[in-house]
């Protein structure tokens, strides 16, 4: 491997780290939405502020990957993986703010799951960046695929609850617009995952 | 064109001409799913079968072009098309997917003709694969814009049938999703193309 | 900066220039959508043939961008800002399509607001495309931000407006369709700006 080779700038690997624990806040804010009593509006409020946090990361990672010499592994690779990163922040503020301003009285308990399932993808993201180092990355993104195909499953059994005839039009839409965010925030993941699976092909 | 010059390794021709056979065998699927008294619940899990292998497919290109030293065309390109034919199998499983779960007594007319579309791509462009080796594609490409624009308006007349009056707006909230999802397909079809069009242009 | 060093090929910046016409071009019609007593169908044809219009520019782009020895920013950001710029023109046609389709009598008065940013958008991307041969473009990529998170507002406001019972799912069912893609647009404006954003950064 190349990898060890080479003078490392090891201040990406402490960004890419800070950008997905970004997420790991995301996914917290996310899981405490689902619970009985929370103030949306204020854990919305807050989830756009970790939204902005996670922004500033990934302008720095641009940033520094446009003026630095020597990078861990190749400039557009480091790019992409900063941007993809960003791309579940922003889904998991889209759902926050649905939850938010869609006032659903009770969510059906399923949707606390896919919440539960979001969580995990962001703690083993989390694990995996400062392990791009030395590339023992097959587990993390293995891993991934499986909760991805778990919250397939799950999506499914939702949206035949969801026409069920259970609910009311209005209903199943605002329903269907959650769900279907909570499934972009999953696939998001997924996205990085191939990602971080390409670099250590790439690399290793 | 610095094409026929270079050492090529054959095999990439080889894998995205059996990439795009999934396709080939997706769209089928699709249209049987559409036939009277067909068990879609069957026909989504074949569905789920074919995109596993086209997967499969696309991570052994993933890493042949990261392993392989002279690329026929560029490493980037070939790492791009192959996605961009995995992202045709993502939306085509999607709608099988949602036609399996909405349990639709009966789908209007258009719907089997926006499938024909698709087939009609699907074919275009798993001969198109092999093409590629002397990048005689144009046809391909044009044609597939044609479909594309085809596609378009077939879309436009399900969506004013499918707020007509005719449906109730639960059936319309389930036709628009699947409606969506084929028009997604073909769109997909089209990204494929423009990437096949970039690397005729960058090798000629 | 090592930009001012090489020999520029000029026509990059007409090209962008008119690419980014093109989208104010789009902007107006839409703008024209909402005004009383539009020839809808009328106005939803003049976008498609501006789309084609559009789509030229960026074929143009995109082959002289394989033809050309030096170019005056690197390759791929030429391609990728091209496509980027090209994304936002399909938002707007699929707009103007859904506005014509769907016959809604009276649109609420915050959609208008949406356009006006989509227009001031436009302009703004039209006014930093010259600008791009000076890398004079901190202010554009600032501004096209501080109006997506003005878009993000207004979007909030009109969703809370559909779903707060005036009213029949149907109808919920058109109009967010409308503002959605409304929204992809401001966001399609931002993904360009990011894009001018990282030429800047890479080439200062």
């Amino acid at each position: 491997m190349a990898f060890s080779l080479r003078p490392v700038d090891g201040a990406f690997y402490q960004l890419f780290s800070e950008s997905a624990q970004h997420l790991v806040k995301g996914s917290a804010l996310l899981a405490e939405m689902f619970a009985d009593g929370t103030d949306r509006a204020a854990k919305a409020k807050e989830m756009r502020e970790a939204e902005s946090a996670a922004d500033r990361t990934t302008r720095e990672i641009v940033q520094r990957v446009n003026k630095t010499f020597v990078t861990p592994f190749d400039r557009e690779d480091i790019h992409d993986l900063a941007y993809r990163l960003d791309d579940v922040m922003d889904e998991m503020e889209k759902a926050a703010d649905l939850i938010n301003l869609y006032e659903v009285a009770e969510f059906p308990a399923e949707f606390a799951k896919q919440v539960d399932l979001i969580q995990r993808c962001a703690e083993l993201t989390a694990a995996a960046m400062p392990r791009l180092q030395t590339l023992d990355v097959d587990e993390y993104w293995l891993e991934i695929g499986r909760l991805e195909k778990a919250g397939d499953k799950s999506y499914r059994r939702m949206i035949t609850k969801l026409f069920g005839g259970q609910y009311d039009a209005i209903e199943v839409l605002k329903l269907k617009d959650v769900v279907d965010t909570l499934e972009a925030t999953i696939n998001a993941f997924e996205t990085v995952a191939k990602e971080v699976e390409q670099i250590a092909v790439k690399e290793s």
